[in-house]
């Protein structure tokens, strides 16, 4: 078993940099803080004897030999990038975890056939630069590395720019390295295992998901002097399509979920009437055909929800992503490290995106979720039990250890 | 008649201060091109052979001394502050007009008993600083100076700093001047005179106002791995008000409006379901039991619709006046004026707040509308002609020479 107190110092210690306003973190992508955040993450893996590489999109890879110099690595990883209202376990449990399950090793003198390395994979979150999972995309060709360097945030600053200023430009090609495998442990983020009372999610799925950036048009005038009849507000649009986002979710959940995050009214001012909103819907399934069905309903719908008010409507789909089903052979490795180690656990279906839903395209890889307090994320209130961590991060080091060839 | 060619000479210079960026203005109260503003409207006063007050507030009067030394001034005024994305006409056209005036006495060399006074009142937009109009509402003992000093704009700089800041503290102190009459020239804002094809608007009410600032809270989480039921989605409350309070000024329209203008989502980011969203509705009537009603629909049903989406609702109001009934002596000398000078003219109601239906509660005023292309105002697109610049200046002319007796 891992050194869970361990595990939880480093948690702890990582939480400093960048801290939120209400207990959690705020240490977007590429800010000062992410910086201060690798670079303490590397300094940890060097003193654990460590070597470091970093790709062209800041991605690090931090390396443990292995017995075998032929044997491709497996990897561990996730992110350390949060939200700007973030918590301290969403992402950063991947890292450190991964980390950990290497300190153990290294504790226990576990040698294995094939290399091991943990993972930091740039800008998960999506918030700062759309999309998420933005530079496993690149390392999985879902992008290309041009694309997303001229991705901008909303002050205009872009990312090839702010990786450059930050110093985490590394030298490795993008995607030039092949994996034997991938664990990625995260927490759940939802409710479910914390109902059931399980230790273990074994993830065996992933939700898809369409992030729709809609930009409804009306026309800016006095909120005073307009007559109701000539008005065009264009906050109005995104009235109805806020509603009509929940009606369609509804009408599939338990499979389905859509809401809308981001909104930006124009020109946002008390007394003048909304002349353009843009705002970012997120509609998810781990089901194609639903997703498919969502889309389609919105397609249909919207257009006329808008044209009703008279205001117009232009859409298009900044991120997206079909459902993801993970390796047989991971998610057993997963399953059969749980059973052994006497945890409860269930299969279970991820409702947010990671990156291991993409590396999922080019290496075998599966994901270990552990429980988060009333299934809260993307909050600075999100919480775990330090017995949580440590029972996942043991999950993983036994699947690693399967999967590795001691 | 007034010099139509000048007056508009000068309504250009003043917008080249604070460019928009499509053709219209930013200058917003206290910024550095609001003081670059003001220091070029005291120029061309002094120039006119004026004398400069400021008082506490930053309120601006330039006078031209009267015949009789016991006199009360007879004022015009409007205000130079625009909104962010504004006009070049919205409150300018009613001070340079008032200079206008001036300079046309100076080259017909007319003397009058009452001195004349030019006024430029701070923040009349209220989109930096809520409410609207808040120097003249000092003026008036509406407010009191402490409290207006302590109003924060978005980044928490407060106007009291800011007004020290840009160097337009005075030191006379507010209200302290006494008035004769007070007449406020302005676009309308609206459509009606252009429609009716009328000259000059000339003003007998103002419609009264109620600003409402909601706060709904709900639940920030991750929009995919929140299940839907389990969802507090405080952006579905601003959903719901908005359509709210569209049907309320619906049911009472023509002779009510209402809309929402400024709204802020709290994370704003794409995958995290809202926990705050905090906005501004803008009700408004020319009739107070109609203001009266639609406040109490509000706040029977808007709570309720929270409620049922399980969303919390905090309202205050942070605007509100009464509709203004002018004077009936002023209001008869810009009809008369409008009439001797043969320009075509109609009785309207002033459909937005304007400093001079504060300055109504402390001395008998008016106001006289001109049309403005298309009804549009708070828009970069505002538009007049030369000659509804001209005619409207010509009828303030006539009416502040009949009240200032010449
Ligand atoms: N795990 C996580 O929150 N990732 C961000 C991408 C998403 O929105 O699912
Ligand atoms: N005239 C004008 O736009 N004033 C701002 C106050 C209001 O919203 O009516």
């Amino acid at each position: 078993k891992v050194n869970g107190d361990r595990l939880w110092d480093s948690l702890m210690e990582m939480a400093k940099i960048g801290p939120g306003i209400a207990g959690g973190n705020n240490r977007q992508t590429l800010t000062d803080e992410d910086a201060e955040g690798r670079a303490l993450f590397q300094t940890w893996c060097e003193a654990a004897g460590m070597t470091m590489g970093v790709d062209t999109m800041g991605n690090m890879f931090a390396t443990r030999a292995g017995e075998d110099p032929d044997a491709l690595p497996v990897y561990m990883g996730s992110h350390l990038d949060t939200q700007p209202t973030g918590g301290k376990y969403d992402g950063v449990l991947g890292v450190l975890g991964g980390l950990e399950v290497v300190r153990s090793m290294n504790d226990l003198g576990i040698k294995t056939k094939h290399p091991i390395v943990v993972t930091n994979w740039t800008n998960e979150e999506g918030t700062r630069y759309a999309p998420a999972m933005l530079a496993s995309g690149v390392f999985t060709g879902r992008h290309t590395q041009d694309w997303a360097y001229g991705r901008a945030d909303a002050e205009g600053k872009t990312f090839g720019d702010e990786l450059k200023r930050i110093g985490w430009v590394g030298d490795e090609e993008v995607g030039a390295r092949k994996m034997h495998a991938m664990f990625e442990l995260h927490i759940e983020q939802g409710p479910i295992l914390e109902a059931e009372g399980k230790d273990i999610g074994v993830v065996t799925h992933g939700q898809g998901l369409r992030w729709i950036e809609c930009t409804v048009t009306g026309k800016e005038s006095h909120t005073g002097s307009t007559p109701m009849p000539m008005r065009k507000n264009a906050g109005r649009g995104l009235a109805r399509i806020t509603e009509l986002v929940h009606e369609i979710a509804m009408k599939h959940q338990p499979n389905a979920v859509g809401a809308i995050g981001h909104v930006d009214v124009y020109p946002n001012s008390r007394n003048i009437i909304p002349g353009k909103v843009v705002f970012t819907i997120d509609f998810r399934s781990h089901l194609q055909e639903v997703i498919d069905a969502m889309l389609a309903e919105f397609a249909e719908k919207a257009p006329k929800l808008c044209e009703e008010i008279e205001v117009g409507l232009d859409w298009e789909i900044v991120g997206q992503f079909d459902p993801p089903a993970f390796d047989e052979g991971c998610v057993s490795a997963v399953r059969n490290a749980a059973e052994r180690l006497g945890y409860s656990h269930m299969d279970i279906v991820s409702g947010a995106g990671h990156d291991a839903c993409w590396i999922n395209d080019v290496a075998p890889t599966a994901m270990i979720m552990c429980p988060c307090v009333d299934g809260l994320s993307h909050n600075e209130a999100e919480e775990i039990s330090k017995e949580w961590a440590s029972a996942g991060t043991d999950v993983m080091l036994h699947a690693v250890l399967e999967t590795a060839e001691v």
